[in-house]
């Protein structure tokens, strides 16, 4: 084990302008078949009053916003919602009887209740429509639109993810040159894991891939204990998380001297890669990022080896909204924080995915990701 | 970084009776209010088919038994499921609304449908409802029921996740005994989860607590920038999976002279773990185990400060089936696996808690965590 301390002390960052979110929230409200919004999903919950706990509900209605949750916050609640404002209440029950009474009581007779479809499960919504006289009404995506554009405070946390990343492949990078077949891939994963968190990550923005060989063709693979070989393709995919927002990127390098095949699929995703992010700025839409992608990819033959969309939302959450897909044709704004993602993946020969996570601005796209991107390691 | 190889080799583990589940299964479904039960929860996905993907649906009839998954899983899901037998038939959609086509030509027409309300969310069971001539009924906790009594494989795997993070602890014991107090919790906790990592963990089996000082009277305290000081007292709650299997045990030190009353909870506390492990055995309540854990720290005169419950079963979930409390009265069976984990927290001390992952045998307590108690580190 190592004793370093901590390589990234906590920098001051920019503050996050929570107060504002509540009027956006009331602002689109007022379009939703809702007179009242319960929020049950605890990631919009912590974008709209700052409380991070494991359990808690907020009721929205047009003159209130009040958050319910237990006695384990009693402490923390108060002090994670100061930045909300006055504007948010707490409340803290003494039992799952007492809170559904304080749920019961935010809310006005013969109101609609608009309930979060997407993430309250049936169970819970069978209780809400027994306890109401209306029937509850489903809402979907409205606090998940609104998380789109990020303030300087969110794109600050985002980008300091980011360059921890930065900073443990860095370190990474120089073990591998020098051996990388000592390692399994699930060794090399919690090496790197390790070195990510030792710079003052609260966690791993998702389960890190590391895979090798014949594993880099499988888009989700999962570090297994098979060790890295010389001449194998490595692909790398890994994210922080830094005050709750998180950061994603891919590196593929080959270990040791390429093939010819493994070089040219390597440069098309380069290529590809390098095409999408240079389309990105506000005004542009989800489609044309994946089209400049996938038209890349296709006109080199392996249209179909990319079989996957080019990019998703990040913040708070590692996929959120926009999706970057060929289906999709959302129109970008600036503050949205995205990846751009293209990959070839061929059975025989592995795959290649190379990705950053990207800032949209008006006129341009400012990667937040760093690693320079090479070939051979 | 340590680039030492492996701890912990891939012991040859019994195998589990993954064909045993699907008979067991339907014995329970015949008194439920439903013709088909459809799954939708992985955990209970994996425990019953053995498939491992993030996504995945299965059909339960009195004849089949039907995984649908996505192109992603075309050749992991037939070998995962095989341990399962010929009875788990696999079929792979291309897209969500083939999916959709395959989930519904499972079902008999007219058939009652039943679902896993506690686990899909409001909209799915809205996009169900829709295309189903007859409304489906709620299901809840058929599966979970059935998971609470391991066999001998899943045994082994809950025996080897604690084992590593016995293994590990012991690493880092060392290291706290020549200076604790050049560590941040986070820090700690980042190298500790490295530890287990690196023996063979496929992960964490929830975000490792460590809590120093003060934070040690929060029961979900997460670990902070804070510096680690002497003469304060430690919790590290931490657990492992290993195969898909969790772990969890806590401990509890004064790093150096602890005082007087630290000395006199940590014994409290040592004695209310003892009876409560001493009265698990087949044919126990988990009432009764709560309680006897509860009336040693009542009888001390903390009974305030130990607010949570005496402990949980563990298996694929960090928390399942049965939970050990006051207010419940399961009868304890040979083969479940629980926790035992009393605690009393006072918010000027800090607070001390001891908890071991024990196995429920027919005359006695089998504690899975070895790793010994002791108060001064």
């Amino acid at each position: 084990m190592t004793n370093q301390t901590s390589f990234a002390p906590f920098t001051p960052m920019p503050s996050m302008d929570v107060a504002a979110r509540l009027p956006r929230l009331r602002e689109v409200l007022a379009d939703e078949p809702c007179d009242i919004l319960v929020l049950s999903n605890l990631t919009n919950i912590l974008w709209l009053t700052g409380f991070a706990g494991s359990a808690g509900t907020v009721v929205v209605t047009d003159t209130e916003c009040t958050l319910i949750t237990d006695g384990r916050y009693a402490f923390q609640a108060p002090e994670q919602i100061a930045a909300a404002g006055s504007a948010v209440e707490v409340q803290i029950s003494r039992s799952a009887k007492e809170q559904n009474q304080m749920l019961l009581a935010t809310l006005e007779d013969g109101a609609v209740v608009g309930l979060e479809a997407e993430h309250i499960s049936w169970a819970t919504q069978l209780s809400w429509a027994e306890k109401l006289s209306q029937e509850p009404v489903p809402i979907n995506g409205v606090v998940e639109k609104l998380r789109r554009r990020k303030d300087a405070g969110e794109i600050a946390r985002i980008a300091k993810a980011a360059a921890i990343v930065d900073s443990a492949l860095e370190e990474i990078f120089q073990v591998l040159a020098s051996d990388a077949t000592q390692y399994a891939e699930q060794d090399l994963a919690a090496d790197l894991d390790h070195q990510i968190r030792r710079r003052g990550a609260s966690e791993l923005a998702f389960e890190t891939i590391v895979a090798a060989g014949p594993n880099s063709a499988l888009p989700h693979a999962r570090p297994s204990s098979r060790k890295i070989q010389r001449g194998e393709l490595l692909l790398i995919d890994v994210g922080a998380v830094y005050d709750g927002y998180r950061s994603d990127m891919t590196r593929t390098f080959s270990l040791g001297q390429p093939s010819e095949a493994e070089a040219e699929i390597w440069q098309v995703v380069r290529e590809a890669q390098q095409l999408g992010v240079e389309a990105v700025r506000a005004g542009s839409t989800t489609g044309a990022i994946d089209e400049v992608c996938r038209h890349r990819i296709k006109d080199a033959g392996w249209g179909e080896a990319f079989m996957h969309s080019t990019g998703h939302g990040v913040g708070l959450d590692i996929h959120e909204q926009p999706a970057v897909s060929a289906k999709t044709k959302e129109v970008l704004q600036a503050g949205e924080i995205i990846t751009v993602e293209p990959g070839i993946y061929l059975q025989d020969l592995g795959g290649v995915r190379l990705e950053d996570t990207v800032l949209v601005q008006p006129d341009a796209c400012l990667p937040l990701t760093k690693t320079p991107k090479f070939l051979t390691l």
